[in-house]
């Protein structure tokens, strides 16, 4: 299992962080011990609205040899939703198994075409932004519809990290990742 | 009000991004527009167990220059605790008004010797750790104790966010906060 995070300017850390953090867990923890993960960026710099950038960064040429590709939300969602040479480089990860998003990352999916007839959720404020790019805009934490898992803002991150460890590793493994990311 | 995020080798992330979170709101939702934060170390590099870094970050020569600083935790802990060179760096906060500590963070605090005879808690699998360095560990999710605010494991972090937000601007802003940070 190898995962792209997808990082943009203007994003929103904690979407990320969520997530994440489970993942490591699964490493950590020797759920699933070769699970690995790259930061993938189309462009940078790679910073929040405060300026707050990571690295490093794999500007890679193509998303297709990853496992999953994650996208989280974030004021930078806005502009890159028309942004065609972003959205052709998101186009690469088409034959990827799992498109997954947090918050307005759904939009990039959208955008990117891969939500056409799927059911999805996305930030609350942004309902009818994610409209025309999908199926049914589904007002949940969680949706998932085949290859497809979509989560809502920031916060919906973690429940989506501990969802994430229960399909790919195990409900004993969720159960101990949770106690010890002590949330509830 | 200025913040200090204390950053070090062997952070948890998302001991320091769900406070970080919450408290960006209450810059960007006006209600404290002045408020400000910066990323501190006391030596380089500053990553997470994976490679993770992040960048800026400010090499301070002292911390009393801060009205908060913000410990969160991590595998680096343990090293630091001991490091008299580390602690004596984190001494110079002595006359910050407020201590702030997520998960492990809080046996930095206990080191440098801020937290005697203060209620304090931590990570759950640390409660023994802290008990020489505080006066009472207390088993709840954040403790409060005069200036020093400790928060339990990882994802208490956000509630420590949100618990800022309240106490440093208002129940209002705290309420409109959680909802778009999407947290139960």
């Amino acid at each position: 299992m190898k995962i792209a995070y997808i990082v943009f300017d203007g994003i929103t850390w904690l979407d990320m962080f969520g997530v994440y953090d489970a993942i490591t867990r699964l490493k950590s923890g020797k759920y699933i011990p070769d699970i690995e993960w790259e930061f993938c960026c189309f462009s940078t710099p790679v910073k929040d609205l405060y300026g707050l950038e990571m690295v490093p960064w794999k500007k890679a040429n193509t998303l297709n040899n990853y496992n999953a590709i994650i996208v989280p939300g974030g004021h930078g969602t806005r502009k890159l939703i028309q942004d065609e040479n972003f959205l052709n480089w998101i186009r690469t990860a088409e034959n990827v198994e799992y498109k997954i998003s947090i918050c307005t990352g759904s939009l990039i999916l959208g955008a990117a075409g891969f939500l056409k007839s799927k059911r999805a959720t996305t930030n609350y404020l942004e309902y009818e932004t994610l409209k025309p790019f999908c199926g049914e805009v589904v007002r949940e934490r969680i949706v998932e519809d085949g290859n497809i898992i979509t989560a809502g803002a920031v916060a919906a991150s973690l429940d989506l990290g501990l969802y994430l460890c229960e399909k790919w590793a195990s409900h004993e493994a969720v159960k101990e990742i949770q106690k010890k990311m002590n949330y509830h």
